[in-house]
């Protein structure tokens, strides 16, 4: 197996995380760069401007982690230099930048894997497995539930595209993964209870949202912006054969019983704690996806039927109606959509 | 206190149960007279026609476990007779029907009683309590998940007015009960993927329906007419100061470690085993009602709310879009409906 | 099946425990009299003096309930008189009229059968099925966890034998039930840590009693007198091919979520409550023996075994050394231990 | 902060685990050297001789891993040559030549810490800070269950020291750590249930280990070399103010409910996966401790004192009575006991 040369271009919370385990915990991969103008701890490679970092000849494979509006920039540039590409999600909030460069990538033959780190949680995974050894039989319902411990800053509010786009698309990333079928159809219910913040950007902080598969079942799933006890990531598959479900991580097992009652811990809080493992495993993949070769775990067409889920979402929350998927494509896609995601 | 004299319509499973809880359980009853063609067996005490155990002088109320089709009727005569009533849900399938007889009650001046046991089950009744002592703080969310272990006979599901108004109604009762407002519009989507028999029915076995109370917050229900795994009971509340769930019931507590795995013990199957404890509590606040005087737990109009959400779920299934419970009363009830609701 | 038919001697709590299941919940028995000169409420039979009770003609079997110091006279009394025996445990304090008293019911032919309620728990049984069902193998070691939420008055436990004999001797009958073969050999270190009165008492709060089996094979059972969260009933079974493990009952399933952690319910608070399912099967058990004919589910000797054990635990902590059960027929037992106990 | 440097003696399973953590995890320490003959991958430092490795002028400080027959010797090594070590447990099988070493250590000047990594796994901390927040109130019983998945191999099972030395001196060392006080009294039942190796070995492979404590307070081990279901790590605390325990930590949190059963994961298995976290913690601390300054986490008395109670233990299964570690320092540790431990 071939050793693996990357480039990382931001080195804020989840760019230092990929950094750590790219430098730690991988094999068959070197770091070369990083580019952050606002990084200046020295990490024993060069800071590179981003084009300096994605032209350099000795590099392979790019990972992008700086902030969403430069994605798309950033992976055109690298299907033009031949550099293979790990994005973080999203990758754009423009579902037409969004086809414009899956269509680059397509056209320059790199390939390109999004960010969605929770497929490879130990709990998820688990369930994925269960539902394919048909341990759950024909699989009738999915329920997620995914809340954060609080809301962003006002100001990564106005700029996040919104709850949906920003947080439930991981969910909406996760109902695909699971029950490994497609979504035809929305209805979100939502409201901004929790807060004040997200009121003041035009934002929900708590929805439901009902995903129709292709085959009439179904899957619900509940976000919340605040959930003061934590960072709460549960999910439950129900089949004719059986039910499973996993609960939240915990920093320890304990449980104090006292005259008040028995009190234990708050899940662990919050992603980097949560996905630590599942960042780990992501990156691990991506790499050995390149170094072994084979198709990347998590396509740019994942990123982009995850989007249009969550834009369907979005629209149903507006017109108080179900909203079918291919509304999205006309709506916004249009023509190239049928040529550019068929595989 | 006085001792209150009933008469028991009805010795089917639920009869039975009633019957053994007024003998053994309860304080200051006695009951005087059952009805039940089909029961032979003696229980010390007459058996007589529905009519005459209804006209008895000295019965003071009468508790209604027949077969729906016969709820109003009996309703009716109990009413013309003056006595109290406790009536096992659903009242009648045609909400004409129910809203003629809440009107000769409440013209008779006698007190009509709902059997929705699950209000009085100790899990139940600590996540109302958490709730009404601020411990959630601003409720923002209620989940309920509500699996029976089998679909019923055919032939039951010929005549039970569909899955809605047969098994979700209680959790519609429950979404009212635990939120302690009202509900004003329904989103529900629907399949029969666990049963052939329900598809021959024409009924739905599996259900995901979205409730928006008048302050916006909201209910999301999960129901399965089939659970392999048996009776599954759950619910769970979020809102501003916290989140509580309550879990099933188990026969005994046993965890059993081996090389396969860790295996513990199923919910308790089924609902007499479940709710064995409210069913006793429920008929216990009937009986005290009358004896100490005070209002009824549980209102004919409750019966009545429950129902419309119910066919306000039926009405979205059919229009795939979500439905308002005015639509409901505009529909179904008509101009009786805002004079006859108001308490 | 023929009706038997009781009386019913002390109706202090575990008296009217035994009542109330005797009038509601067992079949094919009949309650003909109480006696007990405290009880003034009217319980629809007469309240007669022990010795009347016990000589009625009518009575089949007598349930005594009254103080410990009273038990071996009455059954005494009743072995005279041909009647049945259910009697609460300990059949007396002192070894030697334990013995004597085993002689005359043995040679009066009726049956006698002691009140260890706990072998109907449904935890413990299923953990007995288990054992027997071969799911744990070769069983190596059993563990008991039995606390109790505060310990008795000052008075009580002048006269209650010590902790050992008033408390332990539920789990030293545990220890035979679930293993299924003979302790050998005790040793018990305890201290009195918990409670002024127990210090005044001269008695212990809290032991740790290691048993040894016949076969090598061990228990330890751990107690405390004053477990401030509550009655603490737990048990683990470990061996060859699995270990498998029972836990509190509680109230409800509730857990509270909130910024200061995870909150539950304690456990069951007292044994009325907890035990409550094995009181009722206890008392059915003996009705069905007598009923159907067949052996007393527990016998005399089950309750001589556990007291031997006890005082071989008492002796341990006075001489801190192991003590052989052999010692203890040797000192206490004598000449008459071996014709007694055979079978 | 000043950077350490250190050599590491042993590259087996623990001494990679090691190696990795100080590679990756932790700051302010560069590894130099390492030093095992049979290891022969490139880890980017030189492979010296033990001897080299510790006259090594620009290492301050040795990890050593390597057989247990070698520990004493490298620490003495270690001492005469002026470097900090770190040793794993345990110490040396010979009482006498633990007492050597800790006077030449103590003599040099330099830092020794044993390495009972335990102490560091977040369960355990988490009780230890319970007890010390005063949450659990007066201490009155520690309980330990301490069980691995399988026995040794007959080879190792004869140079191990048997079961006490080398698998309970961690429970040894726990009781201490949780307690916060001295051991003072062992009683110790033990067999050979599980494995036929261990019956060759003419060692034990289960055990139950009462502890008392100088203030007369309790704690009990139970211990097996063969868990079917795994590595079974729990503890539990009781005291005047309530209880607290913690549970194995599992490798997802997944349950499946089927027709058979809820079904979950098994614990962790092995010791490496279990105290990932505690291996990697425990030598934070030990870098930190020299970097900083201070007390070494975990002394060489520590290690000491667990293994007289190790000692006792086997020698109150040989006698069949309860063992003072009092008679272990008369019997082994002589006169040179009381100067030496005094700290």
């Amino acid at each position: 197996m071939k050793n693996i040369k990357v480039g990382l271009i931001g080195m804020g919370r989840i760019g230092k995380i990929h950094f750590d385990n790219l430098k730690n915990q991988i094999e068959h991969v070197e770091v070369l760069a990083i580019s952050d103008p606002f990084f200046v701890k020295d990490v024993g490679v060069p800071n590179l401007s981003p084009e300096a970092l994605i032209q350099h000849p000795d590099i392979d494979a790019v990972i992008i982690c700086s902030p969403t509006d430069t994605h798309a920039d950033y992976i055109s540039l690298c299907a033009q230099a031949g550099k293979h590409i790990f994005c973080e999600k999203p990758h754009d909030l423009s579902i037409g930048r969004v086809l414009e460069t899956l269509k680059e990538v397509k056209g320059s033959g790199v390939n390109l894997m999004l960010g969605f780190n929770r497929r490879f949680d130990p709990n998820f995974q688990k369930i994925r497995s269960l539902v394919q050894e048909g341990e759950i039989g024909d699989v009738h319902l999915l329920k997620i539930t995914s809340r954060d411990p609080a809301p962003p800053s006002l100001e990564y509010l106005k700029s996040s595209g919104g709850m949906f786009l920003d947080m439930t698309i991981h969910d909406f990333d996760m109902a695909r993964f699971i029950m490994g079928k497609e979504v035809v159809e929305v209805f979100a219910v939502a409201g901004a209870f929790a807060s004040e913040d997200v009121r003041k950007a035009g934002d929900i902080d708590t929805a439901v949202i009902t995903l129709k598969y292709e085959d009439g079942t179904m899957a619900v799933i509940d976000n919340s912006r605040k959930a003061i006890y934590g960072y709460d990531q549960r999910l439950e598959i129900f089949g004719s054969k059986g039910m499973a479900k996993v609960d939240n991580n915990k920093p320890d097992t304990h449980v104090l019983y006292n005259q008040h009652g028995a009190h234990g811990a708050l899940p662990l809080n919050f992603f980097m704690e949560r996905y630590t493992m599942s960042y780990q495993i992501e990156m691990q993949k991506f790499i050995q996806a390149l170094s072994e070769g084979g198709a990347m775990p998590i396509s740019g067409i994942d990123g982009l039927k995850a989007m249009m889920i969550a834009l369907a979402a979005q629209k149903s929350v507006e017109k108080n109606r179900p909203v079918f998927i291919s509304e999205i494509s006309e709506d916004k896609v249009g023509s190239v959509y049928s040529e550019q995601i068929t595989p």
